[in-house]
C-alpha cells in the first residue's frame, strides 16, 4: 500500500495537502461513525449484563444466559466471575458514564463472592482456586492450571483501584507470587502428575496472561512496583516471541521451553485469536517502554500474520484453530467463527493503526469491523452471539456460557472506544 | 404401523399368504443388498487400517490418519489401542475371512504394546492406565476416569480368546475387580479431589461400559464366570434404567445416584448416540437372560426415544447433544453429525428388528442406513469421515483421530453383517 492516497506525505504540495485534508476528513468521518456505533454497542452490552446476570441472593454473577437473557444454568465459573468484576471496575474507573453506584455495587458483591468462595478449602495449597462453583459458592471443579487464579488477581487489583482497599491489592500481589512460583519454579503444586512422555511446553496462554497481569499490577502505580515486575514482563515478552516459528511465517500456539517447534498436532496448532490478543498486549508493552523494535515485531508477526493465516478467504471471519501444514485440526470446532478472536482482532488492528498511522492497518480494521458487526450482535435481544458456523450462521444462540461472560465483547468495545476517542482528539 | 402390509398376520388367508411371500421376498432382497454392501464396506475398512495404522517399529497402532491414510500425529491413545486389539481379535475369531495371520499378528503386537506401556509407572495404583502415550510408549496424559482401563480389559479378554493365553484373561479379570472397586466402593484412587459442590453422578457411560465388559467377560464362558458377574450385570441394567426421565419421555445422560434429574445443563443433557448404544447393550442382555420386559423397555426407551428426540427433521442425521428443554447445549459441537451415533443406531434398530420382526423398526433401520452410507463413507480414499456439519458437509476430513479409531465403524459393520446373515438364514 506504499503511495496509497491514504498514506501521509512528507514533502509539501498544495494539491496533495488539499487532498490530504479531504482524506483526513473522510477518515475522521468514518472513525466518528465507528465511535458512535461502538459507544452504543457498549451501552447495550453493559445494560444486558446489569439486567440479567446479577445474583441478588448469593452475590456473584450468572453467566449462562440464553438468547433473551434468561438464566439456563446457575453454575458460577471463576474465570467469568473475576472477569466481570474487572470489567465493571475498569468501566467505573475510566469512563464517566459508567461511574454509577449500581456498577460499583455489583463489582463489590462479585469481589466478595470470589473472596469468600473461589479458593478451595482443604486444598493442599491455600491459593488454589476452583474452576467452577455452585450458585451458593461450593467448589464443583478444580483445573490443574493457573487461569482461575489469574482472573482472581485481575478482579482484586482492579477492585482495589476503585475502592482504594489496599488489602485487595496486597492479596492480588500475593497470589501473583504464587502463580509466578508455579510457572517459573515448580508446577507440581498444580496437581498434574509428572509423566515421562509429557514434555514441558511453552503454551502461548501462559506468558500472555502473565504479561496482561504485569500490566494490570503496574499501570499507574509507583516506580517501585513497575520495577518489581519489569524482569517478569521482559521474560513474558521473550516467551511470547518464541512462538514465532517457521522462519517467521507463523505463530504457533505451543512450542518447547527452548522455543523449538513441537512434534505432531500440538506443535502445528495455530490459534489466530490468541496470537492477535498477544499482539495488542505486546503493543501496549512496547508503548510503555518505548520499544520500537518490539512494536514492529508485534505488528508484523502477531497482528498481520494471524490475520493472513487465519482469515477465511471464502466466508470471511477468523478460523478458531488451524494446522500450519494444512492438515485438518482435531478440534471439532476448528472452522467455527467465535466472537472473541474478532474482539481481539478489532483491538489489535486499531491499536496498531493508532501507533503507526499506517492506512493498511485501518483498512484491515474496517474489514474485521464489518464482518464482526454484521454477524455477531443480536439486534433483537441485545448482546452478541458467540459461536457461528464457518459460513457465519449462528450455531449456539446463547449470550453467555461456561466460557462467554461479560469480558471479551465489552473489553473490545471499551478499548476501541478509548483508542478512537484518542485518535479523533488528536485529529482535531 | 398396526395393520401395515409388512406386519405378519396370524390367521390363514391364501391371498394374504401370497402377499406375504412377496413381501418377505422383497424384504429378503433388500436385506441381501444391505448385507452385500456392508460386507464390502467392512472389507474396505479393515484393509484401510491394516495398510495405514500399524507401527512396525514400536508396536501398537497409529490412529491419527488423514483423509488418504497418512499419519499426521504419532500419539497413541490407549482407548483406541485397546479397541483396535479387541476388534482385530473379534474379527479373527468369529469371521472366517478375517482369520488371517496378519490380523492375529497385529492384534498380538498391539496387546504387547499395551501390556508393556499402558499402566502408569510410579502411579499410586498399579492398575491405573494412561490416556495417551508417545509413539514409543511413554505416558503423556492420565485421565481421572475408568475408560482407558475398560478398553484394556476388552483387549486382553478378547486376545486371550484367540491366543488361549489364560494369563491375559486373568489380567482382564483382575483389572475388572479394580474398576468395580473404583465405581462401586471408592473412587478416590482415580485422583479426583473431593469437592463440596461436586455431587456424585450416575453418568450413562459408566454402567454402559461395565455392562459391555460383563458381556465381554462372560460370553461363552463356563457357568461360574457368568454367575460371578450376574449381580454386577443386573446392577448396570438398573443404573442404565435410571436414565429414563421426564415420565418416560427422555433418556438423560447424567442423573443423580438416586436416579433423579440433576439441575442445570448437565442434568438436561441428551446424548442420543449413547442412549442408542445402551439400547443394544440392553437388548443383548435381555436376550441372554430371556427378559422380555427388559427387551420392551430397551426398544421403547433406548432405541425409539433417542431416535425420536435426536433425529434432525430438517437435515437428517442424529444430533450429537441436545437439551431436553430445548435450550441450546453449551457443547460447541452439539449440532454436528458424528459417525459413531449412526453406527450405534444401525446396530440398535437392526437388532431390535431381528428380535421382534416389527417392520417399523426395519423401516427406521433403512432410514438411518440411507443417511449413514450417503454421508460418511469416503468412496475415493476409503474408510469413513467422522465429523459432519449439521447440514451433512464434511467438517473434519481425517479418518482417524484422538477419538476415532478402528472401532465404531467396523464394530457396526461386523454386528450388522452378523445380524443380517442370521436373519437371512432364518428366512430360508
Amino acid at each position: 500500500m506504499e503511495g496509497s492516497l491514504l498514506t501521509p506525505q512528507s514533502s509539501y504540495d498544495p494539491q496533495v495537502c488539499i487532498g490530504h485534508r479531504i482524506i483526513n476528513e473522510t477518515i475522521q468521518l468514518k472513525l466518528k461513525e465507528c465511535l458512535t456505533h461502538i459507544r452504543t454497542q457498549l451501552d447495550n452490552v453493559v445494560d444486558f449484563w446489569l439486567k440479567h446476570s446479577h445474583d441478588t441472593v448469593h452475590g456473584g454473577f450468572f453467566t449462562c444466559l440464553g438468547k433473551d437473557g434468561h438464566v439456563y444454568d446457575e453454575m458460577k465459573y471463576v474465570w467469568l466471575q473475576g472477569r466481570q468484576v474487572w470489567m465493571y471496575c475498569r468501566l467505573y474507573r475510566t469512563m464517566g458514564r459508567f461511574c454509577k453506584p449500581e456498577i460499583l455495587e455489583a463489582a463489590k458483591t462479585g469481589g466478595e463472592f470470589l473472596r469468600k468462595n473461589a479458593r478451595v478449602l482443604g486444598s493442599s495449597n491455600p491459593w488454589k482456586c476452583a474452576f467452577c462453583l455452585t450458585r451458593d459458592g461450593r467448589a464443583v471443579k478444580v483445573q490443574r492450571s493457573i487461569f482461575s487464579e489469574c482472573f482472581y488477581i485481575m478482579a482484586m487489583d482492579e477492585l482495589s483501584r476503585v475502592t482504594d482497599d489496599k488489602d485487595l491489592q496486597l492479596e492480588a500481589e500475593q497470589m501473583m507470587e504464587q502463580i509466578i512460583y508455579w510457572v517459573r519454579v515448580d508446577s507440581s503444586g498444580l496437581g498434574r502428575p509428572s509423566l515421562p512422555g509429557d514434555v514441558p511446553t511453552n503454551s502461548m496462554a501462559v506468558p500472555m496472561m502473565l504479561l496482561c497481569l504485569v500490566q494490570q499490577l503496574t499501570e499507574g502505580r509507583e516506580e517501585a512496583v513497575t520495577q518489581k515486575y519489569k524482569e517478569l514482563g521482559n521474560w513474558c515478552v521473550e516467551q511470547i516471541l518464541q512462538h514465532i516459528q517457521r522462519g517467521g511465517t507463523a505463530i504457533l500456539e505451543n512450542v518447547s521451553v527452548n522455543g523449538e517447534e513441537l512434534p505432531g498436532c500440538q506443535g502445528r496448532l495455530q490459534n489466530p485469536g490468541h496470537a492477535l490478543e498477544a499482539g495488542w498486549f505486546l503493543l501496549q508493552y512496547s508503548a510503555m517502554w518505548g520499544d520500537d523494535n518490539l512494536q514492529k515485531t508485534a505488528i508484523n508477526k502477531f497482528v498481520e500474520l494471524p490475520y493472513q493465516n487465519g482469515w477465511d478467504k471464502k466466508h470471511g471471519g477468523l478460523f478458531y484453530f488451524l494446522d500450519v501444514d494444512h492438515h485438518c485440526p482435531t478440534q471439532l470446532e476448528w472452522n467455527m467463527k467465535l466472537w472473541w478472536p474478532h474482539c481481539e482482532a478489532l483491538i489489535a488492528f486499531l491499536m496498531a493503526y493508532s501507533q503507526t498511522k499506517k492506512p493498511e492497518l485501518l483498512e484491515r480494521f474496517y474489514q474485521i469491523y464489518e464482518y464482526t458487526f454484521k454477524h455477531f450482535p443480536d439486534n433483537d435481544s441485545g448482546e452478541w452471539y458467540g459461536y457461528l458456523t464457518q459460513e457465519g450462521k449462528v450455531a449456539l444462540d446463547f449470550k453467555g456460557g461456561p466460557f462467554k461472560g461479560f469480558f471479551h465483547v465489552p473489553r473490545s468495545l471499551f478499548m476501541c472506544e478509548c483508542i478512537l476517542t484518542d485518535l479523533l482528539a488528536k485529529h482535531n
